[in-house]
């Protein structure tokens, strides 16, 4: 980890401005929560949140359940010579400042070590100078472990400090409170909450144990417990004191608020500096397997590391049960639901660096079939159909409506019941998770049980119309045309989906023929319904233009308004706002490209190189990237066409989408989708990377400034480590 | 110029708080003048302005002159539809904006071409849309001409476009008018404007054409010039005007007025783009004399290639009577006086890369000895003491004052009595050049005078005390500590400059005897006078401390209140504000280090290897560096002791003065001596570049992660390229 300016995040001076930008870009996790990055003495406008994975909770009046905010384990407020330590202090102008002065402040996020450091120098009324130093980590060595130490050392002055350290059990979300019979108790020198979430009824429990160099005095107010202490410093002197926090939920065990008192209860004064050591090690452990390192483009390779470290701090390592949010833990942006983000932008670094944590995502979905074969009924079809938004139930949550705006109008909201690609999306997650691994017992225990009776729904959703299999009313990836008929994107999936299921039907005949007998009769894969998957891929309806040899998005799509994107540069945000939501809807500009991502899945099976590369060229110009999702995917399929300077461009668009919050919403959590597209960009795009006759192998198109790119991925229990360079260079 | 990224440096979208610093960033320039990057078409609280290199005048009431803001040549005002075009314009939240919306925008200053592009997308009250991009350079290859090209593009809607072109005779520095018997005059397709300065009595005129599409009308108010078109914007369509302007000034010739419109009126209508080219020609040819590329760091890339370019905007290329201020001509700050910063910290660049620049440089100082001897008398004393401001006249321009501060305070300013060591730098330079460059025409000529004559006020100002010689009431570099008794910088380079002194003497005598003759006449260089330089040279006082082994930065120094400065941290500015005034001026606290600057400039002659650790550590943990003078000087000098970690902080903090305004004064102006610090300190500093037996030579000592530094340097007539690789990486 040489050369610490590669591994690091920064904020100095303090950026009041950017206050939600920075806390979601320092978030601290480890899988199991993450924890944004709000200050420990609070801050007017702040949104601190810890979110948990698997804790959902629909608030009373509210149509959705959403990732709860769980009681805030951050809060130690520290006086000086009785001067509360503020960010708000004015600047330094005085030398006895009324309220005390703020004279520096900086934050670093080490993401190699998943820890937050922060140190601020702060002056007193008394004239009294401190340097505080404040660090927190989530443990990943043992996930219920939360970790902060604070030093402070007396600059000028002997100054006395009293610090309380503190739990708060009301913590809400932006317009809801999840939390119930919510308790709060400190005894000694520990300190506890618990809550139960209103209408899931999830218990959590949280406690704090404070270690200070001198007595510890517990004390409650109703929904607050907090611990404090006093002591003196002498001049030049410091001291330090560290606060452990453990929380269970009733997810994991019966007795949540027993297992965190019994873990605080049980550490000694040294624990700190043994968590730290045991988490750092995971962490070095960790990015021996993901890291991606970039010579030649500092900005690139500080952008990577910060991408794989938000897709780490959320991915569960010990969780089967639960999947990563389009906003991962870090925001309360839509409300923590799981979409096809996970499966085609998360998952693929998953699979080919840590493959168990891409099963336990994958046995997220297997453990909700139910949900998607009750959804598949309600639509009157056999089979299962994955809801568009999913959460701890399984059932499709996807709001009807947007909230309404200041005039009260609302927007009808559609993905829920016609954004059906999810299946098909989720089916190819599974197939490339068994492609890389050769885990074939998931394949035969739970993964073809997905991709089968996914197939299911679709065998019966295609409409045979005009001798030929049509798919009407979808939403592609495209959210810019809604309800339309035959979506290239879709159809062209589902056709593949179908021959990937027949394959795995003869798979599972040979492999493992108890299996296939049992899921062909509970799923009822009969020889007429694999005849009908048959003739669905034969004639099933592909939009395409002979003449100018290019896919079509849907029916129809080239008789909208043409709308050449790239002329409205430059511009800030998308081109929604600048030309209306009307005119985008009977228009050909595109939010993201269907056809691209069609691309970028199926490689050389989506067609001839002619035709990919008057695709790219047809649709790129009409693509606004409204979504996210979209700079990275082109990055991607740009490099494999040959274009290099479009393919960079989109490389640097979707790096900057969280570090540089160019979309404007990073308040709401970190972009997922463009975190792994990010990944994919470099090792599927630049470096080319494929499974080739002998095993993994590259095809590199690197930027022309790249000197080299290095990354390991496993293939079939097998680590394969690359070091791409770039003969240009 | 592969790689653009590495080459431009960009704001988008606008940032309204950093208005000021961005003006200063984006200052484009040709030697002759430089001009900020304020809007063509204006903006609340900007600081627009336009700096003529020579140009200086004292406004009534004022105690000293300062650089003349000449008449504004930028003001361009387009409106589409009627809708003036203007970055207040409310942002893209309506589809028929009153007043107009800015959807988006973005400035990019090119390096490599010296060229300010802008670019912005607006929509008008009409709802037409238009892109407007804006290119600005003031030519290189003509330093008199000044160019602008509009191109607007129809992106909605057919507008109609309306533009004025102006000039604007109403300039004024911030609290002062500059500017007498102002003329504004326009008449068929060109505008003209004179102005004479009030005390000095400079004439300015300026000269634009407007090239446009459709027919130019005339304007005039009364002081502002102005030339206006109409034309139609088809949908789709675009449009492109010129705006050339002359400047010329009674420093160039005695009918500016004339000049200036003779070289609008004789341009075509495809002048821009052959004054372009060139303008590109010269740039590529200066860059291939003095580019620094840095492989493994790009923000360091970035950072070196800003501050030379910054250096080579300011640098007079046809004129021997001008001089760099300490903010080159970006700003107003210091009013544009000329300090040590010029030969200690911008020189060496021009020396080793553009001797007739240096020359030019050095010139303007002989060329004001008269101005240093008057002061030398006024003082009591034979010889020459050059200025410690120095402006157009040579004589001293320091105000004896601060401005009052709200309570009418003021701070006594000693700098122009006192701090005399400016007097050896101005020799160490022209030595330097001599050196270098092996020019001994410029030696016998003008840099023997210098060198000898300021030697001449040294052998006077030293004093006998105790059977040793000393120097009392001095200020060094290091000006927290003010008319302190034997400046260990002043004391020892004034003994240099001695030795050096009485070389030269015996070089001319042997070069040029007739020479010789003259100056010892002139200068009555009596052997009385040189026996007393060698006594002087023999028993000068070096503060230095025998037990400790280090020099002692003045009498009695460590006999002050010890302030560990390192331990003020993180801070936000300097130490003064946060201890005061007083307690610092009492302290070891220290601005910039004297011994470290002086370890710098005399390298090995500074002292033993041990002498020059035990120094760096003493000083080093005593400095604020609350000059940006300093960080990049302790770089150097770290570099050379092998501290690496130490060298590269202080390097990046010295990047980062102007880059981040990390000190927060940007907006007066660009650090001159920061940028040529920087440079210094890669070249002197990491790559250890000196004379060596065979010529230039390299000792590198590179930061671990840098790849490799080339760059190349001229040796006595001869190019010398240096590729530096760092085995390590």
């Amino acid at each position: 980890m040489s050369n610490k300016r590669l591994w690091q995040i920064s904020e100095s001076p303090f950026q009041p401005e950017r206050l939600r930008h920075f806390e979601t870009l320092f978030a601290i996790g480890n899988g199991y929560l993450s924890a944004r990055g709000a200050f420990e003495e609070a801050y007017p406008g702040e949104t601190p949140a810890t979110l948990v994975h698997g804790i959902f909770n629909r608030a009373a009046g509210k149509p959705v359940p959403e990732l709860v905010n769980v009681p805030n384990w951050l809060p130690i407020r520290i006086s000086i010579d009785g001067t509360p330590f503020s960010m708000q202090a004015k600047a330094r102008d005085s030398l006895k400042p009324e309220g005390g002065a703020l004279l520096g402040h900086g934050r670093t996020l080490d993401l190699g070590s998943a820890t937050l450091r922060r140190q601020a120098l702060f002056r007193a009324e008394s004239g009294s100078i401190v340097r505080i130093c404040f660090k927190r980590f989530a443990s990943l060595a043992n996930v219920h472990l939360l970790a902060q130490r604070v030093t402070i050392e007396a600059v000028e002055g002997a100054p006395h400090i009293s610090i309380r350290a503190a739990l708060h059990a009301d913590a809400r979300n932006h317009d809801a409170c999840h939390l119930g019979s919510k308790l709060a108790f400190a005894d000694g020198d520990v300190a506890a909450v618990t809550a139960t979430t209103s209408q899931s009824g999830y218990a959590i429990a949280l406690a704090s144990r404070l270690f200070s160099p001198s007595k510890v005095q517990a004390a409650n107010c109703d929904e607050m417990a907090a611990l404090s202490s006093e002591f003196q410093l002498e001049s030049g002197g410091s001291a330090s004191f560290d606060k452990l926090t453990a929380i269970y939920s009733s997810r994991d065990l019966a007795e949540p608020l027993d297992a965190a008192k019994r873990m605080v209860g049980g550490a000694s004064a040294g624990a700190y500096e043994a968590h730290r050591q045991a988490h750092a090690d995971c962490w070095r452990d960790t990015w021996s397997k993901c890291d991606v390192a970039i010579e030649g483009d500092d900005r690139a390779q500080l952008a990577i590391r910060f991408a794989i470290y938000h897709l780490l701090i959320a991915a569960p390592r010990q969780d089967d049960d639960v999947s990563i949010g389009a906003k991962t833990l870090s925001g309360l942006g839509y409300k923590g639901h799981v979409f096809w983000d996970t499966e085609l932008f998360v998952l693929p670094l998953m699979t080919l660096t840590q493959p168990s944590i891409a099963r336990n995502l994958l046995t997220y979905r297997h453990r909700r079939l139910s949900g998607a074969r009750r959804k598949a009924r309600e639509f009157g079809y056999a089979g299962a159909l994955f809801p568009w938004e999913s959460t701890d139930t399984g059932l499709e949550t996807t709001p009807k409506w947007t909230d309404p705006d200041a005039d009260g109008a609302r927007i009808r909201i559609w993905t829920g019941e016609t954004e059906q690609h999810i299946n098909s999306d989720i089916a190819y997650a599974v197939l490339q998770y068994w492609r890389w691994t050769g885990d074939d017992a998931f394949m035969r225990d739970k993964g073809a049980e997905i991709v089968l009776d996914t197939a299911v729904f679709w065998g019966e959703r295609a409409e045979r119309k005009r001798g030929r299999y049509e798919i009407s009313r979808q939403i592609g990836p495209d959210e810019y045309h809604e309800n339309i008929d035959n979506s290239v994107f879709t159809n062209r999936l589902v056709q593949w989906h179908l021959s990937q299921a027949i394959a795995l039907i003869g798979w599972l005949r040979e492999k493992a023929p108890d299996v296939a007998q049992r899921l062909s009769a509970a799923l009822d894969l009969s020889p007429s319904r694999l005849a009908a998957w048959r003739d669905i891929i034969e004639n099933m309806h592909i939009p395409f233009d002979d003449e100018k040899q290019i896919h079509v998005q849907f029916d129809g799509f080239f008789d909208l308004e043409y709308i050449p994107v790239s002329k409205y540069q430059p511009r800030i945000g998308g081109i929604w706002g600048l030309l209306g939501h009307e005119r985008i809807l009977q228009s050909q500009v595109i939010k993201q490209a269907d056809v691209v991502m069609l691309m970028a899945l199926l490689g050389d099976e989506a067609g001839s190189a002619e035709v990919m590369r008057n695709n790219f060229n047809t649709y790129y110009q009409r693509t606004d990237h409204g979504s996210s999702l979209s700079p990275a995917i082109h990055a991607w399929v740009a490099a494999r066409l040959g274009l290099a300077d479009i393919a960079y461009e989109m490389f640097e668009r979707a790096a900057a989408i969280d570090l540089e919050d160019n979309q404007g919403n990073v308040a709401d959590g970190i972009h997922a989708a463009s975190c792994g597209g990010l990944w994919q960009a470099i090792v599927f795009g630049f470096c080319g990377l494929h499974i080739g006759q002998g095993g993994p192998a590259v095809d590199p198109k690197l930027p022309k400034h790249w000197r080299r790119v290095s990354f390991s991925v496993t293939y079939r229990g097998k680590a394969h480590h690359f070091d791409v360079v770039n003969p240009a260079v």
